[in-house]
């Protein structure tokens, strides 16, 4: 199939019919009404704005998500500025749950719609954005005037999803929505994002109104038109900037629609895992512990620091890391994978060049009597055999030594109060738990 | 003790008294009478020189080695010089055996001593040898006329012995008898050569005659006073000079008799190589083969050329050796003790950074399809997993690969003949053909 074919077929998918388009309209306009009753009760002066993707023409169909933003006066009080959204939002859904990003907001649903009822400050500018969600309106209104192929945004969005790098949340580190339509308005459509990606090599720097102020490292760098010191692509991490490039290149050499479409990871069995360890002939090992009660976008980038740091102090000390993966549910995990099981009783500690001679004295009187092999002399340096601490890395994590590596805080204030150790076949009492981070491990490759 | 009362005991052993002059001075005139008559005889116009530390009176109370130098016209022919020197040499010695270094010579026997009896050009000065041993004269006269405190050059050549550097045979590449009277004479004397050896930082340069021209990268050059462009300490290699500097601190640290006196290495039992690995629960390989029929000056060259490319080759497949040595007598050994036992089936293959667009394509299609796990990525980079060859050392010197490492020529024909390998308590077969070298390994320590 040619590539056109192919985003036909996937338009048929993803475009809303006129029923869906009446229904969220609906849907909005009865929040809208009511939470202009509530806000008119209260004497406030307060717009009510549809934003995202329902605003702009641009979700997929099927998507259930609308976000309503309540814009508050910008001299508001930051507590009155939640209290006043709390407000409404629970007079608006009575069964609504609180839910908390940078500020609490109300969730609520209505005829199979998850709504979120945001307040934000109601500001001049979005450089001006006195919280994280105060540049919403702005980048809706700036999309809004400016794009007119929404297909094609639904067509980069719909990709992302399925090639696994859709969502700036913490935890995915991909494209936004947003992103997605910037990019589609800066190349002038899906089919001229995707051959402009194919051949991007980080830095990759895009800035539509040419306003950009500041210097970033980031692989991709798309400065928001609607603030100069902002890169829409901030949270994009260096391999969901390979993968999309990687998979630019497949899409327009084997044009498919599977592509377009999420395929589910999976699970595993306990014989696929156990089958997997045997053939390789690795060490897997797995270290559980309650879940710190926090965010996501928190627990995510505290959970890879703590895998970071293991990984770190594991290969100091000798073990190669193949592979490494965390998740989280009730329980934080972090997965590791290892070349080898066990090294010898021994290691080698690389004393100075005994020319030094200061350096080289208290290294020698250090070890003349301590229960070394050493020390010899290796190239020109003193060295000495010391017993090793840990010939394995279960012995490791299950010492106090792997407490002092560097964790993020609430993951490691639940490490501190416990945490379980799985080693190869054991780890097979997870897959009930944790299947598809296992069938994500088991089979890492990019789509083909 | 103090080092005064230290040294003087040595040298009330390492002096030999008037009965071991004078029988020396019999055994040497014996052999000139004789090697006169059979030059007269040919009626050939040289001269027989005693050379070495007999000459030099610094010869270590109990050596038995005298050499005796056959100085012929420096327009002899090569073939000539050898036919003549071997006439001679069968004339003096009817016992005698041929021997060989550059150029071949006899070795005989009188009343216990072992006389070397070698044919050189007499030539107009050091810088015009035209064979290795024509400067051997200019040495022994150099020497003579100046090195007054002899005693101290038998203190140092004592003391090099006891602490294992001493000789300039490429198996040990230590210390010769020269470079020990030049020390002594360059520093004034023993205790002050020790002295000045504690604070040595390579490269130690010492131009007693200042007259050098060339620039060396050995840890220590002394310039030969009878040829500006040779280093006399060339073959020193960093590990017995940092042996050297370490050894000189510790005599003026805790002076000791014991320094001076080599001790055996003795042998170790099955019994203790078995515990050895056992309690380090290390891998200790062992590769012998048939010794070719060289020199030891070609065959250790050629025998550390080996063990280097096998370690950097195991290294390089993630095997990481402790240590390692060679050996040998009618085999050659090549002894490697390393840190792990086996790795993992699979190894990681990184591939190109995503963005190398040309690169990174060819690298993806040539594993798309093949049996690895990935093309993933990590770090922006394609990464596949694939089947390692060799999961263990013996894997590896088992297999052909094996046979495709730099060797030394011989003993690269000899592997390529045959060779056996030994892997843990395997090894304990050879402990009587290579107990010294087990002891040696076992215990690598330098002298406390």
């Amino acid at each position: 199939m040619r590539l056109d074919q192919v985003t036909d077929e996937v338009l048929e998918d993803v475009i809303p019919d006129d029923d869906e388009r009446d229904r969220l309209r609906d849907v909005f306009e009865n929040v809208r009404r009511r939470a202009r009753e509530a806000i008119d009760e209260r004497g406030i002066d307060a717009d009510v704005e549809l934003v995202g993707s329902a605003a702009r023409d641009t979700w997929i169909s099927g998507d259930r998500d609308i976000d309503v933003f309540l814009l508050l006066p910008d001299d508001l009080p930051r507590d009155d500025l939640e209290e006043t959204g709390l407000d409404v939002g629970k007079q608006v859904f009575p069964d609504g749950v609180v839910e908390y990003a940078e500020h609490p907001y109300v969730k609520g649903h209505d005829r199979g719609y998850d709504i979120d009822l945001v307040p934000c400050y109601d500001v001049e500018s979005a450089t001006e954005a006195k919280t994280a969600v105060d540049r919403t309106p702005f980048h809706n209104r700036y999309v809004s005037e400016r794009l007119e192929d929404t297909d094609d945004a639904r067509l980069l969005k719909s990709f992302t999803k399925g090639i696994g790098v859709y969502g700036s949340e913490l935890r995915t580190r991909g494209f936004s929505g947003y992103l997605c339509e910037l990019l589609v308005l800066h190349y002038g459509g899906f089919e001229e994002a995707i051959e402009a990606a194919s051949d991007w090599s980080p830095q990759v720097t895009i800035d539509i109104e040419d306003h950009g102020t500041k210097e970033f490292d980031d692989p991709l760098v798309v400065v928001d038109p609607t603030d100069p010191e902002r890169n829409v692509a901030a949270v994009l991490s260096l391999d969901n900037f390979a993968r999309f490039v990687h998979a630019c290149r497949r899409l327009s050499a084997e044009p498919r629609k599977s592509l377009f479409f999420e395929s589910n990871p999976g699970t595993v069995s306990r014989e696929e895992l156990e089958k997997y360890i045997e053939d390789r002939q690795t060490t897997v090992v797995c270290v559980t512990f309650e879940s710190p009660d926090v965010v996501e976008d928190q627990l995510y980038p505290q959970l890879r620091k703590t895998e970071s740091s293991l990984v770190d102090e594991v290969e100091r000390r000798g073990f190669e890391v193949l592979r490494s993966d965390v998740a989280a549910d009730d329980r934080g995990l972090i997965l590791l994978e290892f070349n080898i099981a066990e090294q010898s009783r021994v290691e080698r500690h690389l004393g100075p060049p005994v020319h030094v001679r200061q350096h080289a004295e208290s290294f020698r009187s250090k070890y003349a009597d301590a229960d070394v092999v050493g020390p010899y002399i290796d190239d020109g340096r003193y060295v000495v055999e010391r017993q090793r601490d840990h010939p394995t890395v279960a012995s490791f994590v299950e010492s106090d030594d792997f407490l002092d590596i560097g964790m993020g805080k609430h993951v490691e204030e639940k490490i501190h109060e416990g945490y379980d150790v799985y080693v190869d076949d054991d780890c097979t009492r997870l897959v009930e738990e944790f299947g598809s981070v296992f069938a994500t491990h088991i089979s890492p490759e990019v789509v083909e």
